[in-house]
């Protein structure tokens, strides 16, 4: 294994620290519970926390800042937080006008944001995103699975919460977005836990795992290398026959990096999602392409596409503060 | 080789047009010849053009846009781009107040941009850049490489452009920032240029090479893989005896990923060489860290430190709006 790493059981909080020291200006790290939380709150409104094992970065520490999260709880990697850790994040940023929990649909996590919501003094909601339309159910899920989607789920109800609308009308937003979002990955190498020390699968010199999970799980198929057109082929097609957009849809399109594949990549994969969709009539009104939805140093990259309506385009477009998006302020 | 690709021989062209595409608010991609320019112009100021081979995306075409560049001109992969793409460049960006090249110190990269400055008929000069202190000739080189450093040199000569100086106070300005930074590198592993199809070195499993260039040139020793800290203080040790910042001065961190490496390993790099100036009585300014200058799929990172006087500062803070930098606009 080799990684920018001084001991496996120190990874994440030596990962963290350095995390909170870069971006001191934006975020402050609590320990003991561990939870990452705005510099800067903004008083008054609904408080947005959401969490999810290590791994992922920079999923969810850095979407904390204006205009998105109030919080994010790290768990180890690919481990879920606990639920002491909500709740003390919970207790730190609320406000006043409850808190809305977002949660990627995983057993574990799901399990405890729903301990941590019952204990929750506050009022609180929970929005589950499930955006992975490649397996039903799988390794740690009842469901579908929540991956690089969770970040437009994060950005749009950021921004709602930021305008002054209340937990109810958060929640109905978060739930509505969801079925809006959908996504699909594939990996051509496994990520590699710190304390497994190897990769967490193996996979052939000419080999791709089409729909895999951020935690190395399973796909649809194991299947030969192919063309970046026949990849988002395959990926594009499993989305929209999912998601049906509208013909006259204003598309958004994430290009999510899995994490150890470069930039250049992600932009030939763009141009052919980009070619795909122009050609059976739909609008791309938004892009973003970058590694934000990680599996550690996993090769690979997913498709997101989110159906936005005029909302939503508003709120994708509104100001956003935080260590990984800014923009329009 | 896995990489999201369809032809060996259209790799750039499709990875050119996917960006341009991401990017159609802040950039338009010119062809034959082929370069980035900004979508909106500021009048009358010098033009500020750099480039090189691909393979380092973000460098360069990722900083065009207000407050950094104003064309990039990619070649092929770790090729030099062409003297008719500069001088195309050129004339397409000048608005009369003249043209300023920066230059990696590559000797393709400088015979290229120089036959470009000859016949260029704008009024123009050159920065070279020539940050990484690993090795003082190289493959490709007489004298010290230009790495992770020049987007450095790119915003803060960006902004002092942007303001109104004029072609030699930008030039002079360009030179000072250049004495004031300085690079290094390690990989974990190596990339793969698409056209030769396999890894450009090996390494054993357990190798790295410090001091290694952004085209995998060899660095200064081929080591066992080490540390966190030990890595951080090798690189710094060498970085810090070639700067020689006063005890006082006003750094910025650059933690740079070459590719492959996630970025919770480059906060995790940036946590040690966090404590490793602290302990040495280091002021740390200002901190980015990111995978900014890559080597295609390489596995690894670069730190950077650069001394930033009160003017130097003043420009690193001013708005910049690009693909890949945007802050305060």
């Amino acid at each position: 294994m080799k990684k920018f790493i001084n001991r496996v059981d120190h990874f994440l909080a030596e990962s963290l620290a350095g995390f909170a020291a870069a971006h001191a200006d934006l975020v402050e790290l609590n320990l003991e519970p561990v939870f990452v939380r705005r510099k800067t709150a903004t008083p008054g409104k609904v408080a947005l926390i959401s969490g999810g094992g290590s791994g992922h970065e920079p999923l969810h520490s850095g979407f904390v800042g204006y205009g998105m999260l109030d919080a994010a709880c790290p768990g180890q990697v690919f481990t879920s937080p606990t639920p002491d850790q909500m709740m003390a994040a919970a207790q730190a940023v609320d406000s006043g006008a409850g808190v809305l929990f977002i949660v990627k649909n995983y057993s574990g996590d799901l399990m405890n944001f729903e301990m941590a919501a019952e204990m929750c003094e506050a009022p609180n909601a929970t929005v589950l995103v499930n955006d992975d339309v490649a397996v039903e159910n799988s390794s740690y899920t009842t469901g579908r699975r929540g991956v690089a989607g969770t970040m437009i789920v994060e950005k749009l109800v950021g921004s709602m919460a930021e305008s002054g609308a209340n937990l109810e009308q958060c929640k109905a937003f978060g739930d509505h977005v969801v079925k809006r979002v959908a996504s699909m990955g594939v990996a051509f190498s496994s990520g590699t836990v710190p304390a497994a020390g190897k990769p967490t699968f193996t996979i052939g010199e000419d080999e791709i795992e089409i729909g895999v999970g951020i935690h190395g799980e399973p796909g649809r198929r194991r299947a030969r290398i192919a063309p970046a057109d026949a990849i988002a082929d395959e990926l594009l097609t499993a989305i929209v026959d999912d998601l049906k957009p509208a013909a006259d849809a204003a598309l958004l399109v994430l290009v999510n990096g899995l994490g150890g594949t470069p930039l250049s990549e992600l932009y030939l994969l763009f141009n052919s999602a980009h070619a795909w969709l122009r050609q059976r009539g739909f609008t791309i009104r938004r892009v973003q392409v970058g590694s934000l939805t990680t599996s550690l140093d996993m090769a690979g990259a997913s498709l997101t596409l989110c159906s936005l309506d005029a909302e939503m385009m508003k709120r994708w477009d509104s100001a956003v503060q935080t260590p990984t998006l800014r923009w329009g302020r």
